[in-house]
């Protein structure tokens, strides 16, 4: 009976597919959901203590304009071309919703951040997968001769690592009529130069999605933020939920926003890091897709009596070691690993190396 | 250019009307959003000071599972009857989009929470407005008889105050076909008996919302939750942004609950100083709506002269005492004044008196 009461659209759902939470109270090495392995700012931790009580029984701020003057001071951009969410899902999902609906399509690179293709059904949006090529390379044309409404684009993408050049972006946006959403969650990470940003005072059809749970160590508080012309951010700001960011979050964020040399050194320290991981994979027989991210995505040795990827998970799983394996048709033959500390990547290696040698 | 990007039924949205927000560093009393004017209880700072790095720089457990589990244990309910949010406004929001959509109408007495209208909206549902009679007491035949796939009650009301019998809901929940929203924000506030979570376990068609923001005092962290059967519950669940309460609030909220000797003190306290003003406001001329909530809905007394329910507004905004007004044809003549602590209501009382007087 209450099978009915539920929108069809709804029932027919699968659910997004996550990385796996480690049981709490045992000792695991979690490299599964691209957190960052780092603490975040001593700023953000002095920002928490300071929480006084007002700030948790009154209202937050509704239109977000604390966080929002922050942002706007830190990359030069208006405050009225500036969106906060409750994560970049929350935005994602308003996207969507807002922009995309039952009545439009939206194209995405195949493969890419899955919760894209989850909020679009939600929405009842029709998916087109435009396949990127053998080394994921994401194909521009493909995208621009879509015919979708939309186009998603991560850049660095996910969960492949791969980076568009600016230029191949910039013919995406100005080509392209409709919407084009580019997730920069993995900029941090990223070489100099690699982001939209410039491109958005010179188009309107754009929406730049950035997050503080990759780089910025703060994925627990959930704050995500859009930049885009003013009439995109003033009808996500209406559609959204009326008190979205709440007030312990937007103060870390802005705390964490402040403290631009820790930013920089903890995003360096993970590069290094990823480097070497990424290397040492190779020794061992890995093919290892090039990462401009916080994660890699490898393929283990083939050969006699090798295991597979699947077989590989399931064994760091067995030692407490929790690595992101994708049952999808271009992914399954590969292991998707965060990037964590070099003490939990050597952890991670000398298993691997037992495993596949 | 960038209009023809927007869907048209969000084009046309009108934002949803709140309580202004006092500017920062100014001395004022905030009547105008029915929050706690009590700090929330010690455990629950007890437990912000407690958080660790690791519980910001990881993402929160997706299925909220912590907070369900001591929401569960509280009131004798299966975890997977129970569903946390975003506060109750992504709740809201969330069952407009799971259980209406642009396919179906949803009933709602005028008046009542203005955000269920704005809601239904964004999710392009049609609303059925069943006016309260002269003493705003709800329709439940006007609910059954409204033709509706689903019925939105809140109870006690907002911004009324009036409460419906258990028998009455039963009445509405038991004839029904459709789904039942109940929405007690305000139960806390109201006798015993009131609520219809004896109802859940027998009924398939109903969803209960509650939250921490009124008398947990915990406005700023956002958390509501909501109780129903299993498959409106794994509905939303499945329909829901992936992490959508922040691992701070969420252990921010089961803190607060654990507390329940507090929230009945605050609560109590909120009542009492509530009857008092009820009273003196009356003594002053006002009618005042009986409530059972925390706030009252009065209207000042009219003759020549007397200033507009309007005019008082303005006269309070301009000495820094914000309350409630409503441009709605049911309640232009009235004020809503959030029950604040004794000392501020002192304040405001004497403020009317001179207005009125």
């Amino acid at each position: 009976m209450t099978q009915t009461l539920i929108l069809p659209h709804i029932e027919r759902l699968s659910p997004y597919p996550m990385g796996e939470r480690p049981p709490e109270g045992i000792r695991t090495i979690k490299l599964n959901q691209n957190e960052s392995p780092y603490p975040p700012s001593p700023l953000v931790l002095k920002a928490l203590r300071s929480i006084g009580e007002e700030e948790l029984s009154r209202y937050p701020d509704a239109v977000n304009g604390g966080l929002r003057a922050v942002l706007a001071e830190r990359f030069g951009v208006n405050a009225e071309r500036i969106f906060c969410g409750n994560g970049s899902s929350e935005i994602i999902s308003l996207i969507m919703k807002v922009f995309v609906g039952a009545q439009r399509r939206v194209a995405l690179p195949d493969p890419t951040f899955a919760l894209y293709a989850t909020a679009a059904a939600v929405h009842q949006a029709e998916c087109i997968a435009v396949p990127t090529d053998s080394d994921y390379a994401i194909s521009i044309d493909g995208l621009l001769n879509s015919g979708a409404d939309a186009v998603v684009l991560v850049n660095p993408n996910a969960p492949t690592g791969r980076t568009l050049p600016p230029a191949e972006v910039e013919r995406l946006v100005s080509r392209f009529p409709g919407l084009v959403i580019i997730d920069e969650a993995y900029i941090d990470f990223a070489l100099e130069g690699t982001s939209a940003l410039p491109l958005l005072g010179r188009y309107e059809n754009v929406l730049l999605l950035r997050t503080f749970s990759k780089c910025y160590a703060l994925a627990g508080a959930r704050v995500g933020y859009c930049f885009g012309a003013e009439p995109l951010i003033a009808a996500l700001e209406k559609s959204k939920d009326s008190f979205n960011v709440n007030a312990v979050s937007a103060k870390l964020a802005a705390a964490a926003l402040q403290d631009r040399e820790y930013a920089k050194r903890t995003a360096a320290a993970v590069c290094r890091t990823r480097d070497w991981f990424a290397s040492g994979l190779q020794a061992l027989g890995f093919r290892v897709v090039p990462s401009h991210t916080n994660f890699v995505l490898a393929e283990p040795p083939s050969g006699p009596g090798a295991p597979t990827a699947r077989e590989l998970y399931g064994k760091l799983l067995e030692r407490g070691i929790y690595v992101r394996y994708f049952d999808h048709p271009r992914l399954a033959d590969k292991l998707r690993i965060s990037i964590g500390t070099d003490e939990e990547l050597a952890v991670c290696m000398a298993a691997l190396s037992e495993l596949v040698g």
